[in-house]
């Protein structure tokens, strides 16, 4: 096959868990792309692909070469036309970027300071190194500070979530009646959580919970393929 | 014409200030479809039109009755194909549940504690007494307690705008490179507060500032039609 997703994983090979890498695996799925994922630990990402990328997702598609999970939406949507909409027009192109926006300024940090340990007990020790420095250098605090503030971000994040629980009065996915590439950017962000921390984010009951069961659902339950931790 | 709508307004009659009637004003003019306003005061709404609603935005549009801004610009993408579009596609008609839903549950609240003592001094005494009233059951709380809280909201709001100024790193409007119905519904809550108080909610050389300025000229200068208070 030539299709190749570049990944991002712990000491586990077989737990891929970065959101961005989600979004991506979701969108070929929703596509109908057969490919295969190259798991990479933190540290080999720039050694790929002659120094593509210092991030994943990247996508090798054939000649094809393209990075960043919004990218990816947007050249699967034009590459591959007859296929399953992302969009489904124009407008949602636009939209998307505001629910991207909402997702890596609200949902990232918070779930970041409650799942931060988690992350890195299960990276190989030259991926902790990389993590710690990184993510300091991001929160200009200790690691340990930014797991200690885990505990308020995980109390404050269901009424974050609001948004959500609207939209949810109304329709089944951010999509609408069916999901599109903005439900795999929210779904990226608890996918994550769930993958690598044992920590419940969403209780039973709420509706965004039942959303996320749907996300798991979906394309043969490929959300699912990775159990939770 | 045949095509009103019925808007709301405190004791001046010139200065329509919900934001859910704005973001059908704006709506209508992007269609171009000339239209009457109806200015009302919270009072005065369940009375017209048989009874129709007990709130506004309605729209008459010849034998069509239409509330609900949302409502609204489905009907008017339907009714008027031929027209500008406000959605642009069918994903964004699921996408823009989520911007109302972000409006609504993180901008609004705010907002009204920051300008609900503004409010309540431009209504006449009759619709003083329906908002006291009607507030304070939403709040669970005196209007002047829900006011107190204002200066807090107001110095919080800059931080709730993330999403929006992570958008506008990529594209001038919500809607991608032109505004949709999306953008008019987080004009919708600025243009409220705009209209009623002299708080300043948007500092200048925040982008989100700018992206209201160039919403401001949308439409031959549509929302500029009401002096800013």
């Amino acid at each position: 096959m030539t299709r190749k997703l570049y990944s991002l994983c712990g000491a586990d090979r077989t737990r891929p868990f970065s959101p961005h890498v989600w979004k991506t695996a979701m969108s070929l799925a929703h596509k109908q792309l057969d490919f295969d994922t190259v798991p990479l630990g933190f540290t080999e990402i720039p050694a790929v692909e002659d120094g593509a990328t210092r991030l994943v997702p990247l996508l090798r598609d054939g000649e094809r070469l393209v990075k960043d999970s919004f990218d990816i939406a947007l050249y699967l949507e034009e590459a591959y036309p007859e296929r399953p909409p992302l969009f489904a027009g124009e407008g949602a192109k636009g939209i998307a970027r505001f629910v991207e926006g909402w997702s890596q300024t609200t949902l990232h940090p918070a779930i970041t300071r409650i799942i931060i340990r988690d992350i890195h007990e299960r990276l190989e020790p030259v991926d902790q190194a990389y993590f710690r420095q990184s993510r300091e250098k991001r929160f200009g605090t200790s690691l340990e500070a930014v797991a200690e503030s885990g505990a308020a971000a995980l109390e404050s994040l269901s009424e974050k979530l609001e948004p959500l629980r609207h939209m949810l009065k109304s329709q089944a996915f951010l999509g609408g009646m069916s999901p599109l590439f903005t439900d795999y950017i929210v779904f990226g962000a608890f996918q994550w959580a769930r993958i690598v921390s044992p920590q419940r984010l969403l209780q039973s009951g709420d509706p965004v919970a039942d959303w996320f069961a749907r996300c798991l659902d979906l394309h043969d339950g490929l959300g699912r393929s990775v159990t939770a931790a």
